[in-house]
């Protein structure tokens, strides 16, 4: 006959899908009637207005429902006190959300030059990952001048979660985070000395609730001062992509970058030549607006494989200022995406 | 007659032209010797292969011949110890050359986000100012990815001065200094946390022979952390000329800047808009590669003038990788200089 211990052992099996830790261990089950054949439960999330809790409700129905003898059940959802929620994941600290995130491959996407393109080549790579089923995250390290959150079409604010802040999702699903989001106003600039733009670095790793990825991908700022050194010191950085532009002063910028990546001894999984030529749509001519590319230079000295050469391309332009990176097509990059996995290091894939 | 004493007092009213002191007064007369109509005397340089030598030597020979009774002046070259160097200027101390440096004004280029075209924008203004005889000096205050070297077609090693490091000059006379310079070899990386770099920068001003400028432009790196803000706390800028692009996102990040720089108390003289539009050189037709123009939304909350809107020319693209920047004509370039100076806000001009 059904009771509330078989409702409780049911519950016991149902996990937070963002914290992996089951219902009950995580004193979500507030409390359980049986009468006769109608189960009735009322469950407490982390958060008030958890965006999960769609997901969490169905779950604990279909657990319960799969019992014996259950003909009706009733779901209840409240929320936590922040008493409560300290209670059972301790006082907000940093680094908290780190412990619960499974994050498989980190990749940093760099230049030492601006304006090159980095952002959009994480965009579009992790655009062209989400599309193939990965489940990805995009993490804003340009702290001073970010440029993610245009390209997506997203504003913060973000809103806080049990363990840390949670990540905006774009359209497709893509985890995303800036500084943007922590901002009043994306105008707003971050006047910072370089320590507080390495912790920032550090908090949007280790505060944001990451949960499951197979790939985080890092925009880096320009350069290879305090954004770049935190990120390849403080987070386990996979490996790199290095994007160029056919531009000399370009090519020597990125060498330095190569060099630093090189330093600290992170691979530098490929290259990727940004505005290599312009298509002029009234006669389909190629322009190498910026002369004559310097990827394979740059890829030699990094040792890596040139990825892609990707075009000026208006109509793409025009997709990120209208934060549609994801609705991007470009016919290089399939060929991007097998390059950039073949390239990634065999790692040991985590149990999610 | 022809006596020491008065080739001593000639000698007084003659000035190191970098210095701004008298040959006696510098101790580098070092000796005088008289026969008849004939005069002889040995000057020492404070430093070895002093760039000014000839200007001295020539200054010293006109000084001596314009005495009643003078038929022939022999003048000899040698050069200060450095111990006699330290004598006179005391230890190498940090700032030591600012003393001796007169800039009347001080303009930062900058524009939070990176490759719009800073580095551009400062070499075609320096350029554009040095034709109309203005003495102009170009400090690159991107440490970790100097642009100006490759710009100019200079490579260091620079040399020390008497009182400091000798900026290179380029092919028109501009006076530059960039951290690259500094390195052993252009590819090195400067890894280096925000406080070096904000250190390398205040010593690029005071650290460096200067000597007299019209203007000193100082072109910012990316962001508004470290460089910018030692610029703009630690060095007299009179002026911020903003750089942007047509991209949205770039107006995005240009309008962060603008808001530091208004949190900062520096006015802005005025926005530049870089990589406005391509002509095809086949057609002749305008494309707007980058998407239709924000400047003017990014000149109304900078509450400065529209300076100039400049196109992606290829030429002026393989100018640059030539290092051979001060060879660009480009169309825009004389309103571009005029309203430039126009914008600038009066300053007492000191005295040289």
């Amino acid at each position: 006959m059904l009771d509330k211990d078989k409702v409780l052992e049911a519950l016991a099996r149902v996990n937070d899908p963002e914290l992996h830790r089951s219902l009950t261990d995580l004193k979500m089950v507030r409390d359980v009637q049986i009468r006769g054949g109608k189960a009735e439960v009322t469950i407490a999330l982390t958060v008030p207005n958890c965006p999960l809790k769609d997901q969490i409700e169905s779950d604990v129905r279909v657990a319960i429902a799969a019992l014996p003898g259950v003909e009706q059940v009733f779901v209840h959802l409240t929320a936590m006190t922040d008493e409560e929620r300290k209670a059972l994941f301790g006082e907000p600290k940093e680094g908290a959300a780190a412990q619960y995130n499974h994050v498989n491959r980190v990749v940093a996407v760099m230049s030492g030059k601006g304006g090159v393109g980095k952002s959009l080549v994480t965009g579009l790579l992790a655009t062209a990952l989400a599309r193939e089923g990965y489940r990805v995250g995009v993490l804003d390290a340009d702290i001073t001048g970010p440029s993610i959150p245009m390209l997506f079409g997203l504003q913060g604010p973000v809103e806080p979660g049990p363990v840390g802040i949670r990540p905006l999702q774009s359209q497709t699903g893509i985890k995303v985070i800036s500084m943007n989001f922590l901002l009043a106003s994306e105008d707003q600039p971050v006047i910072w000395r370089g320590p507080l733009i390495g912790k920032a670095i550090t908090q949007l790793w280790g505060d944001v609730m990451w949960g499951d990825l197979d790939y985080l991908l890092v925009d880096l700022p320009p350069g290879t001062s305090d954004a770049s050194l935190t990120t390849m010191q403080s987070l386990p950085v996979n490996g790199i992509v290095m994007v160029t532009t056919p531009q000399s002063l370009a090519a020597m910028v990125v060498r330095k970058a190569v060099h630093m990546a090189q330093a600290v001894k992170i691979p530098i999984l490929g290259v990727v030549e940004n505005m290599a030529y312009f298509v002029c749509p009234d006669t389909g001519k190629q322009h190498f607006i910026f002369g004559p590319s310097h990827a394979g230079e740059v890829a030699l000295t990094a040792g890596a494989p040139l990825l892609a050469q990707l075009p000026i391309a208006p109509q793409v332009a025009a997709c990120c200022d209208a934060g549609e990176i994801e609705s991007v097509t470009l016919a290089e990059i399939p060929a991007l995406l097998k390059a950039f996995i073949q390239a990634m290091p065999v790692t040991e894939r985590r149990p999610t």
